[in-house]
This record gives structure tokens, sequence and C-alpha cells, in this order.
């Protein structure tokens, strides 16, 4: 065997070799100005100090004693070092905490699953916990016959899972202006994709017989809102679903407990959480929520109604201005993409604000209506970028431009902003949201 | 519109009408012999009482006042009412709690994701929570130039996600002889699945240099265990990577955080958490997990060694003794299968105890070395049922018999028990495990 000594692989060996300063190394093969190590790079404990002794080939203080034993969570968390990757919220955002919304942290996750822990929350009257044993789901309206559900009767019939993603409808809204928020979690953060297990809709719409007329269906939430949505019945009968579990589990309360309807591909608001009762009708309602709310009025004072799609879009999530670069030289860049119409096809990053472009990796799985992860490989030497990432789908749609997006609809709605996001990243490695076009 | 009163969607009508008994209800057009009730029915609530003002049309009190606010939950948990789903273990099993296992429960869950707080655990010195900053990666032995990487490091390598099954070698271990434990969360709950994120092993390796005749590796632990397992070169350049990411967030501590080893569709002994050293050899090392635990002793005194892939296998969740059948009629049998070697191509269930068998229908996605959710639908009409599932893989691999496999390796070993499982179910719907064949 070799009789080497393990060296830490760092490119500045002198600082690392004597185990004071544990530096977020370069790949050796990288190794250029090792000078300037900026404001993002200090703050993010570069230079932070570890006791010699936790470091190989010493034995840390955790290889010699037991650990936690298999009695102590029977239902897990992550670990204590983990404590800053939560949900967070805007405080002037909403009038009242009850009707507001909280931001998945996209810049810490990885893959396509968002854990359902850290799924974005966005209530209109607060999060309710139903008993299930007493939860029923009504459908009335234009049907052979009026039924009542209970949620053993919905479990009984044939079950499908599916992994989707969903997005709020003013995901990114607050930038529609440019409100310039700091960081993906509060620019983007209103999505998330998870695996759900549930019955087609059609399913138990069949069972209560729909009637020649039907056109629509009205889906309303056991919240205090009662949440309510107008939506064709081709959709309806195409690929909604209703859901009872999301990533393997019950779903959670905050996430429509014990039965949420799924509308993939279109906004959020749409997936009615809690879902008490669906009327069949041959019109749409016209709701609250689908006319004063969720339309997009234009410069002209015109609204775009059933905005419903989620259009294709995409964001870098590492570097973004909660994950600063922390070292020049060879860099791995993150991000997802999505497009409420099918599967992602391609995604271009621009390290020049959209002057030249270069096609990201794709992981497996590229799944239809669900978040695609992509990644970028480049180097990185301390001088100042623009970064830009552009989806698009399999039916050839592409990512807009702002300017674009501005020039077709104005500024007045807050609804269904799928820009190019820019990141700005300076000398310090440090990242921030501008617009540039 | 229609003017109909909705009707409770029950096949006893009259009960269901009066709104006292809300029965767990028979689809309508299976409606039969609506007689007899048993244990297992009245245990799970068929007759429990629900207020009645808590049905529709009435509002319930949930829906009159406002729910959990969006800064009441920074990481989510499931609801109360979900208490019950929890991983649990079996008191004597083993000697203390710290070498110990608790289990998935299966019969709870959908879909294919386990999510990460019901992921079994198996810990010989109990769980340590690492911190990150301190962790380190040695590689030493046959390379060019031993390294230490910190987790920084690691991070920056161009990164992949991959949704795999892990097994425990000994799960089912305990049924080998016949232990006949009530529940699938006993008998085949060391088993779960999820999307990791991570770095290919071969990219590491490769990093520091192999020799020309490095042919194994060994994966140590950092744990008080200090587990270590010899992994063939082959292996390990071909789809083993190391991992700090589950289902979207860092691994939780109980499962390896920050870095743990994964052997995909081999047993789970070798995906070594918390994951501290890879040495390179020419030879394997034979240490304690490869010869006197994780070998199968044979009949005639002689082991096989080196059993590391995971034999296709599968099982019933949903009805098993912990879920027993509510009401007769039209039901959803759903189930889990595997192959350690590739993709299931198919399942088969019985009713019979293995002379007839029916197709069962996978849902997607079907992926390689992950799990795969079955469902079969069927009638009970109160009749004694043996039911058993048996999966195959895409190399023609057919899950065998206890017979078979008794015959072929006796009854000396605990490991690698994929037997064909049987679930008894009685007039009353409860479900036994019992030995057939």
């Amino acid at each position: 065997m070799s009789q080497k000594k393990p060296r830490p692989y760092a490119a500045d060996t002198k600082a690392a070799n004597t185990g004071l300063d544990i530096a977020v190394s370069r790949r050796r093969f990288l190794v250029g100005g090792a000078a300037a190590a900026g404001s993002a790079l200090a703050a993010a404990g570069v230079s932070a100090k570890v006791d010699l002794e936790l470091l190989p080939p010493n034995v840390p203080p955790w290889s010699q004693a037991l650990g936690v034993n298999v009695d102590q969570r029977p239902y897990g968390a992550p670990s204590k070092y983990e404590s800053g990757v939560v949900r967070r919220s805007v405080e002037w955002l909403t009038a009242t905490r009850e009707s507001s919304v909280n931001f998945t942290p996209l810049h810490e996750l990885d893959g396509i699953i968002t854990p359902s822990g850290l799924c974005f929350e966005r209530h209109h009257a607060g999060a309710p916990d139903i008993p299930p044993q007493a939860h029923r789901l009504m459908i009335n309206g234009l049907v052979a016959q009026p039924l009542i559900f209970s949620m053993a009767d919905i479990m009984r019939f044939p079950p499908q899972s599916r992994i989707y993603f969903l997005e709020c409808a003013a995901n990114g809204g607050m930038e529609w202006r440019g409100a310039q928020l700091s960081g993906c979690q509060y620019t983007h953060g209103m999505v998330h994709c998870v695996q759900y297990t549930g019955v087609p809709l059609k399913t138990v719409l069949n069972e209560a017989g729909l009637a020649n007329k039907a056109k629509w269906i009205l889906a309303e939430g056991a919240d205090s809102a009662a949440m309510t949505r107008s939506i064709p019945i081709d959709k309806a009968l195409d690929d909604c679903f209703i859901a009872y579990s999301m990533n393997g589990e019950r779903l959670r309360p905050e996430q429509g407990y014990p039965l949420r309807l799924l509308v993939p591909g279109w906004e959020g608001n749409m997936w009615v959480k809690w879902l008490r009762r669906i009327e069949v009708g041959d019109q749409p309602w016209y709701h609250r929520e689908e006319t004063s709310k969720y339309t997009d009025l234009l410069a002209d004072g015109r609204a775009r109604e059933f905005t419903w799609v989620m259009d294709t879009k995409s964001v870098i999530t590492d570097p973004s201005p909660q994950k600063p670069l922390l070292s020049r030289g060879f860099q791995v860049l993150k991000g997802l993409a999505w497009s409420g119409r099918g599967a992602i096809k391609g995604v271009d990053v621009s390290l020049d604000g959209g002057m030249n472009w270069k096609p990201a990796r794709l992981d497996s799985p590229v799944l239809t209506k669900a978040l695609t992860r992509f990644y970028f490989e480049w180097n990185w030497h301390g001088e100042n970028v623009l970064l830009q990432s552009r989806a698009w789908d399999e039916f050839g749609y592409v990512q807009p431009r702002y300017a674009d997006l501005h020039a077709a609809r104005g500024v007045n709605s807050i609804y269904h902003n799928n820009g190019i996001q820019t990141w700005e990243i300076d000398g310090a490695g440090e990242v921030h949201n501008v617009r540039l076009n």
C-alpha cells in the first residue's frame, strides 16, 4: 500500500497543511490567481478555524462515543447544523399573517423533490388541521346523483402517483416592477415539486355521473376563506387528480390535508387545498379569486382572464444572492426549470447578460410538468458576471425577457412573471439581483 | 343546476343517511352481502360516530375560523392525526438500542419516495450528528496522491441526482426461520427509496489517481463502530456515488450526514454512512462486517461470502397485518417491488397461495434499482384468502418461494431473504402472517 501521507485537497497547500486555515479549496488543476478573498468569501467562513484534533488522521470525538439510538426519533428531523434551511416570509407583503405566504429555500435544495417540510405555503385564511374522519367531499350540480364521499371512500378508488411542480401565479410578482429582493428564495420560492398519490378526478366525477351540458367545475376548499376556482371540464377530465398523499405520506396540513385538488401545470391557486366540494356547471362562476384576483390587468385597462398555464421558466439557485461564490476557479452552477405545458427540452446559461449562451446539463429524470434540475460548469477569475438562464419546453416555447413581458403586458399585474432573471456577481463573489432587460 | 340533494357515498344508504353511522362504504355497483362486519372492521372505527354538525351541507368549525399562519412552521411536520405513522422497532431484537434497527412504516406509505423522516435506521453504534465544517473524507492506499477532502471540496465537483432503493441485507431476516411478525413494517420495513444528490465516486477516486493494481476499495464510517466494507473497484467506478443530499435537502443525521456512500442495488450495510475514509487496495480486507456478519452460513458449514446484490423482491403493503380489510366488495391492493439488478419488469398477485396468478398494475415511474409501486384491483366476499405477490426483473429473475430458498441455503443465515410472503385474510378481514411454502 502507498506510504504517502494524505494531504488536504486544497490549492493553497501551505495554508492547508498548517491545519489552521481550512480553506474552501480550488481544484488543483485550476489554480490561478490565489489572491483576493472578498467580503463574500470572508463572510462564508472561508477562514474559519477548525480544531486540529478533529482532522484526519486524528479520530474526532463523535467517532469515540455512542450516537443517538433508534428509539429517539420515531419521526426524523434535519441535522441541527441545517437549522437555517427553512421556509421564510416577507413581513411587509400582506396585511395579515394568516393570508400570507412563505417561500421554499430553493438555494439550499438539490434534485427535483422538494422536502414536504420546505414546500412554500400560501393561505388565504391560515391552514386548518382537519380531522380526516370528519372530512367530506361533496359533488353536486350537473350530475346524475350528487354524492358525499368520506376519505375512506376516496381511498378505495384505484390510485395513481405523479411527480408535479406547483407554482403560485404570483411567484416573482414582487419583481414585476423591479423590487429586486435579495435571494431566489424570495424571487422564485413559490414553487415546489413532490410526488403525489390520489385518484383521477374523472373517476369521482364519473361516479356522480356528468350531465351532457357539464362544461365547468367549481372546486371549493374547507378553509375559512372557502377558496373557489372555476376549471374547464376538459382539464378536469384530463390530468387533474385529487391527492391524499405527498412524497409518500399523507398531505401536510398546510398543503391541504386531508385532500387537495391537483391541476398539473396550472397556477397553484387552482390546486384547491382542503377540498370539500366540487360543483359541476355549464359556465364559469367568476368568483373573487378569478376576477379581482388572479387575472392580469393590462396597460389599456383590459384584463387577461383565465391565465391558467404556468409558462416555461427557470432560475439559477446557486450562485444566487443567498449563495455567493466562495472561491475562484472551477464552479458548478445549479438551477431549476419547469413548464406548465409539458417537459423541459433545454436550458441555456449566459455569463454576459444574454449576449452569448451555452447549453446547461439537464439531470434525470426530466418529467412532464415537473421541476427539472440543470447544471453548468464554468470558471470564475474574479470578473464581474451577469448570470442568466433561459429554458424552453418540448413545444418550442422559450422563456422571455422582462422587456418582452413588459412590452406585451405592461406593469399593472403581478401574475405570471416568467422573465429571465439576472444575477450580477461582483469581484468579491457576492451576488446581486439586477434588472437588465 | 341540479336540485337533487347530495347523498353519502355508501352502500348502506339507510345507515349513512341517518348520519350517525359513518360507514366505510362499498362501491355502489359492488353491493352484495351487506352483512358480517368482523372484528377488523369494528376495530378500524367503521362504526365510529361523527358529529352531524361537521358534515355537509353544514359548515364545520375549521371553516369558520382562521388557521395556522405562515410564521408558525418554518419547517413543517405531519398532521397531528398522523402521529401513528412512525418508525418502530422490536425490543428483543438487539442487545443495545444503539446497535439496533427501526422500521419504515411501509403499510402507511404511497408512491415510491420514502419521506426522509420515515426511512428506517440501522446503526452499529448509534447515529452521530457531525459538524459538516469539521468532517473530512480521506482517500489513501493505492493512489497517486492521497487526499483529504472537506465537504466544501466535495460539493464543488459536478453533481448528479438519482432515485435508488436501499435495503438492509437482514430485511426479513427474522422471518427466515418463520418468526411471522405481525406487519410488513417489521417483516419488510428495512427498505426505503429516496432521491440522492452527490458526486460519482469515480470522480474523487480519479482525483487521487488510481494505481494500476487497484482492485478494491475499503469504505469506512466516522461512527464509533467505524463501519468498514470492501467493494470491488468495478462497482466503485460504475454507479457508486457519494451523496450529501436526500429528497432535496441534506442527509438526515441517522442516514449518514454529512456524507454517505451509495452502492446502488447492493446490501445497505455497504452504503457506509458518515463516510470518512476510502482506502484503495488490491484485495478485500475481510473485516468483521463481511466475515462474521453479512455472509450467509449454509447448511453444510460453508458460507456464501460477498453476497452483495439484493435480489428481486416484493411485498403487499395493504392489506397486511397492520392494514386489515375494512369492508367487503371492491378492493385496491397496494404493494412495492424492487430489484438490485435493475428495473422491475412485472409483478403477479395470487389470492390462493400461489396456485393462480394475475398481473398487477405497475405505477410510473419504473426506475432501475428503485422501489416500484404496484396495484391490484379485486373483490372480496368474506372468504379466506392467501395473498401473495411475486416480482420479476428485466433480466428474468423471478422472486422465489421460501421453500426454494431453504432448499438452496438452509436456515442458518438471516440475510438475503427475498422469499414470497403470504398474508392470510380471515373472514373478519384481519390479516395474518403465515408461512405457506
